[in-house]
Order: structure tokens, then C-alpha cells, then sequence
């Protein structure tokens, strides 16, 4: 199997990036759509108008979690129309990230349905806890394609890579605040959420 | 992070709309199919063909959605044949089209389970003001878009240009007629947006 | 707005068939996934062997719908290949299949659920009922395409357009036997189902 | 009918295998996305981040069943890129593969559920059994495939054929071993299936 597993290891090298970019791409698309299935619609309700306005929470994860899907997805683009190439480790990592971006329906149905109640501090550190390792992630992923040029093309300025490396510091710092600001006040944490999805949209990471 | 900011938005003027345009097209697909996922099979029915019947709320409500949504995304197309290029302000119009017609899963649900109830009048405005919020942020990202050519290829004639202005200004018109009739006559109004569905699929926009 | 339906009909009829095709294709592949969501995990099962066999008619809907669905997109690239544009009918045809192709799953499930009570007989005539519009539509499909060839790449043979129209006659009539069948065996119905799934699979249409 | 077959089948062999590679990339990015469904938000829970916690079997499903497909979704691709034509018995046994990969979702869901009640062993062979299959299947595709060069390109390699087939062969036989180990203990198979995933994942099949 050495010999296969080398075969394979430089096919995989050389192959063009563009297949793995429309997986991804794929899985982007649906995991932000599937978000819509966490919006329940009242059942059997006497007060519809009021039991609408009452999802709320439903609402606001909904907005919260398909804008920031979104910008993940235009920083992931970013990554992939700098490299050249992939291997296995980066196909890994890129694999990795996808599954927690997926995963993201989970804390913001959680988030959805416990925000008033007096368990919205544990689901608001759930969703950013999964912010974190997904924005740890997205750091691991770009440090690992452009550490001393590895999947880079050859065009890619150093100060570009590292105008990219410190923006994306940013990410893990920001989230871990807002985690343990969860602890202290619900309000306050689910702020700087909204406040990061708008200036992540407007200005960029 | 100034520098990667510009760098970045150079990137992003430069890149071509394909790849955002199969994104958004992915979208569309998935949006589209899940409307099947809120009709409710009947749960131990003893009158199968009666209760199967009784769904036409439902179905009526799910070819609609199916239909517009169609409808906006051949539109969506014809804006995008004609742009040659993407900012940043244009990515994050065109997320929040994206947002709000996987949204639609969502008044499209409530309509089917409150049609034929007291709410009706309710579930319909839901509906129609999705509609109108849509078509709105339809207007705002066509017009970003060709605002002075912004992101116009060269070819584009200014006679299309104003031709699709001039037909776009009716969305929000005839969705706000809908929205307001509702209030007087739930009948109407649902006449109303089938026969817009009709028209605009039979005619285009 | 006279002009502007002329502009978009000019404009659809040259463009190319490519992204229809890729949009049909994403909503053929998520219509055929989502089937597995109407299969049922026993809950809180004490007999968990026992109560996942007696979940069969899951399965074999599950299998029967999802070999359909494979088989008609085949069909579906089958009459793209020979085509070398679009217009706006062609659009509405198209769109009228893929509404009806997503609608599949509701069947489906009605079928799982009923095929082993005293109600198999309507749940069988609904899934074929579903079959027989889907293969209708298709024949229209076609046959607009290729009346006087109209829509196809001038290189198509009329002796292929004549063996796909005879083949495409075929479906309405099985399935119209079937749903008839339904009313005297629901066994034998079933098995005329299945019968045709395999008989496509292997032989095509 | 028979004139149309062939023609049908000559034009099958002929066209290129990009079609067919782009829409079982649909089917898997859709069928590994849905595996997010299978996890449960707790309803109306009063200890919210207790009960999260004794989700774990559906956090430990969902990381398992992602990781394995997205190792099948490289494989699949390791096949695709080495055959330069397809044939429609390729293409039905491409598609019993689709839907094994789909039908994946449901012993994941049931494993997720029972894997800490007394049906553990069932669940865990229920799971390992529709991996043996799904491996059986991807040997079938591969051997149809490279038989004798069948479908492959001039420019693959015996040793390289030689190598995929020689590594194929062992998915079958470690789920038959994990699938007979759950008869015994089910933390032993369930280690075994998690050993697996890791060594896939890091050594490639």
C-alpha cells in the first residue's frame, strides 16, 4: 500500500484545486440553506401574529448564523484563489472545517431555542465555543497552505500572506470574549455577536 | 489590516462572478427543494384519500413558492449575464437576496398550515411582505449593479438597462396591493399571487 | 415592457443550455437525497431488530423512488445533450418537471407509511398518479424541443429523434396500468413498480 | 427500441465522465450535510448543558459518519479521475453506490439513538453492515471499471491499477471484522470503526 499511497499522495499533489472548491462550495450552500429547518412554525396556534413575534430567537440565529456562514465562505474563497495546489494534510483540514461549518446548525438551533430562557448563557458559549475552533480551524487551514509557500502559487506576495495571517487572528481573540462575556452578561455577548457579523460584512476579516 | 482590506477588494473586483454565480445558484436549488419538506404526510389516517385531500393548502402553497422562486431565479440570471464584475457591496446585497428567498421555506410553511383558519389574513401578509422585501432587495442590488454601469459589461445597451428597471419597479408594487388586500379579503388576495406566479412565468418580469 | 420581454427571449434563446442544465442537475441530486429523511428511526424501540425490519416499505420506497429519480435524470441529460438552446416555454416545461420530480418525495413517504395498511391501494395510485404526470410532462418536454427541431443542434438525426419520441410513449401507459392495477392488486402493482425500475435501469427508457 | 438503445448507448460511452463526476459531488456534499439533521436540540431542557452532554452519542455518529464520507468522497474521486469513459452498467452501479452513501444517514440516526441503550450491538451492526456493502460496491465500480482497461485511460499504469485494487480490497474485510466484534463488545467495534476513520483519514485507503 506504500506504493499506491504514493501514487496517490502525488496525483493528488498535481490535480487542480477546482474539484475540492465546488465540494466545498456544495457543502457551504447547503449547510447555510438547511439553517432555514431550525424556524418552527407555530403549531395549532390561537395567536399566530403573536406566536411569530415570539420566534424571535428563531429569527435572529437564523440571520446570525447565515451571515456569518457567508462571510466564512467568501474567506474560504479567498484562500482556495491563492493556492495552486493541495495535499493530503490541507484536503484533512479543509474536511475538518467543513464538518464544524455544518455542525453550526446545532448551537444555533440550541441558541434559537433557549436564548430567553435562563439557559441562554450556556447556549450562547456553545455557539461561540463552536466559533472558535471553527475560526481556529480557518487559521490552521491557511497557516498550513501558506507556511513558507507550501500551496501557494509562485505570484502571491509575502506581505499579502501576511496581511491575510494577521487578519485572521483576529477570529479565535474576538470569539473567546464573547464566550466568556456569556458568563456575565447574555445581552452584552449576543451584541458583539451582531456586531462582528456586521463588521465582518462590511469591512471584511 | 488596511492594506489586506484593499488588496482584497482589488482581488474581489478582478475575480469573475462565476464562482459566486454557481454559489447563488446552489442556493436557489436548495432552497427550492426543501419547500417539499413542509407538506406533512397524514399521521395514521383512517381516511387516506380524504386527509390527502384536505392537504391542498399545502400543495397550493408549495407550487407558489416553487414558482416564484423559479421565477426569481431566471431573474437572477439576467442580472448576472449582464454584470462582468463583483464588490464587496454587491456580495453582501446579493447574500441578503440569498437569505431571504431560503427564508421564504418559512412563510411558505405557515400559509400551508393556516390557510384555511382564522389566521389566514396573517399568514398571507407574512407571505406577501417576504415578497415585498424580496423584490426590494431585488430592485437595490439591480440597480447597485448598473448604477452608472458600476458592474455592466461595456455592451450592455442602456435601453435594456432602463427596461429592466422599469420592469422590476412592479414587484414590490403588486406585492404590496396583495399585502393590503389581505386584509379585507383572504380569497383576492391569494388570487392575486397565483396570478401573478401565472403571470410573471408566462410573461417573465 | 414590450421591449424588454423581446431583449430576455433573444437573450435566453442564445445563451447557452449550460446553466439550466447545472441548476436541473442540483435539484435532481437534492430532491434524490432528501428521500432518506422520510425514513423513520424507531423510537425509543424495545425490539430494535424487529422494529427495523418491519420498517421495509421505508426501504423499498426509499429504493424504488430513488432508482426513478436516477433513471429520469439520465432521460433528462439524454434530451440536453441533443439540445443546443433554450427559450422561455422550454424554460416553464422544464421547470414544471423539476417541480414535479422534488414533488416525488411527498409520495414517497405517503407510500412508506401506508403501503401495509388497508389504505396501499391510494397510496399506490397517488405514487403512480405522481408518475404518470412526471412522464406526461417529460413527453412534453421533449416533444417541444424537438417539433420540427425546434430546439435541437442541427447534427441530431431524425431517425433519433424518432426512437427517443417512440421510447418517452412508453411511460404514461405503464404507469397509467399500474395505477389502474393498484385497484385490484396492491401486490401486483407493486411488483409492476419494481418491475419497471429494473427494467429501465438495465435497459433504458 | 433496440435502435435507440444503441444509440443511447454509444453516446453514453462517448460523452465525457464530467457530468456524471459533478452530480454524485452533488449527492455526496447533500448526503453528508443532512447527517446534521440526525442530532437533536433538547426540548424544553432544565439542564441544558447536561443534556447536551449526553448527546454525545449523536456528536460521536455525526464526526464518524462525516469522516468516512468525505474519505469515500476522495476515493470516489481517486476512481473518476483514472477512467476516461463511462457505460451505462457503470453508471447503475455509480448509482447503487449514491444511494448506499444517502441511505448512510439512517443507520447513523439509529446508531446515534440507541448506541447507550442494550440495542447498542444491533445499532453498531446495522452501521458496519451497510459499510460492507458500500465497500463491496466500491470494489464492484472499481473492478468494472479497470477490468482489462475497460473504462480507464491509455496512460494508467498496471501497478497503479494493481495497488487500488490491492487496497480496495481491504474495506470489506475490517467492517465484516468490526461487524462480528459488535456481537461481543460493542466498545471493542465501536473503537475499531473509530480506528478505522482515523487511519483512512491520515493514510488514505
Amino acid at each position: 500500500m506504500v506504493a499506491d499511497e504514493k501514487a496517490t499522495d502525488e496525483a493528488l499533489r498535481e490535480r487542480e484545486t477546482g474539484r475540492l472548491e465546488a465540494f466545498s462550495d456544495g457543502v457551504f450552500a447547503i449547510a447555510i440553506t438547511l439553517l432555514i429547518l431550525q424556524i418552527n412554525v407555530p403549531l395549532h396556534s390561537t395567536h399566530l401574529f403573536h406566536d411569530i413575534l415570539l420566534s424571535w430567537p428563531s429569527f435572529l440565529a437564523y440571520v446570525l448564523s447565515f451571515s456569518v456562514i457567508l462571510i466564512m465562505w467568501v474567506n474560504h474563497h479567498t484562500i482556495f484563489r491563492l493556492i495552486t495546489r493541495i495535499d493530503r494534510r490541507f484536503l484533512m483540514i479543509n474536511g475538518i472545517l467543513l464538518m464544524l461549518i455544518t455542525f453550526l446548525n446545532y448551537p444555533t438551533a440550541v441558541l434559537a431555542d433557549y436564548l430567553t430562557t435562563s439557559h441562554a448563557g450556556i447556549a450562547l458559549r456553545l455557539y461561540d465555543g463552536t466559533f472558535i475552533v471553527i475560526s481556529l480551524t480557518f487559521n490552521l487551514l491557511w497557516r498550513y497552505a501558506s507556511y513558507d509557500g507550501r500551496l501557494l502559487g509562485p505570484e502571491v506576495e509575502p506581505v499579502t500572506v501576511a496581511a491575510i495571517t494577521r487578519a485572521y487572528r483576529l477570529g479565535p481573540l474576538v470569539y473567546t470574549v464573547s464566550f466568556i462575556v456569556a458568563f456575565v452578561s447574555v445581552p452584552l455577548s449576543l451584541a458583539i455577536n451582531i456586531g462582528l457579523a456586521i463588521y465582518f460584512a462590511v469591512y471584511g476579516l
